[in-house]
């Protein structure tokens, strides 16, 4: 399975927008093959936001950029987002909570 | 919620040891109130290992760490390990895969 961590960093006083847009969307990604979709904020800093993914693979989270909920999602978000992303692509090798396991090897 | 993402890096040739380690105890952290436990690792980085955590609230997670068998793993993983580590500590908001949600405020 294929992991996708990220963070984007929201204009000031937009943060909580932009989380309620991306909670919103959350159960549609089931049918595209998103096993979890996990939004998260800090305490201490009022602009970032964190999203936990977990997809079937790597072409699934890409096919769902192109859903055109996702896109309308993506539309309404962008002009309240500062430009800065961080991202990390995983290989998903198990844990609690996801649905199968692989090798680090495989994926 | 309270959402932990946690990275550290294993000395050279260690990364899938230490990956046994974290995801063989995984499925034991349920009943220390543990949602989510989700262990990645990169194809362009073979040290470094991601956690993503979701737990009732950080007492939670915090208490999990003096368990017996959390003890253990983090002994037996340690020697394999730079001491390098990063973590965000998280509010986690909502989304697909988690049980419940909160708002931002909240935590």
């Amino acid at each position: 399975m294929y992991g996708y961590l990220g963070s984007m960093k929201a204009k000031s006083g937009h943060r909580d927008e932009v989380v309620a847009i991306l909670v919103s969307g959350a159960d549609g990604l089931r049918a595209a093959g998103c096993h979890l979709y996990v939004v998260g904020v800090s305490e201490s800093d009022d602009q970032t936001i964190h999203v936990s993914e977990v997809w079937d693979s790597k072409a699934h989270h890409d096919a769902s950029l192109q859903l055109p909920e996702t896109r309308a999602a993506i539309a309404k978000a962008m002009p309240m987002l500062t430009g800065e992303f961080n991202s990390h692509e995983l290989a998903i090798v198990g844990g609690l909570g996801v649905p199968s396991t692989s090798s680090p090897s495989e994926n």
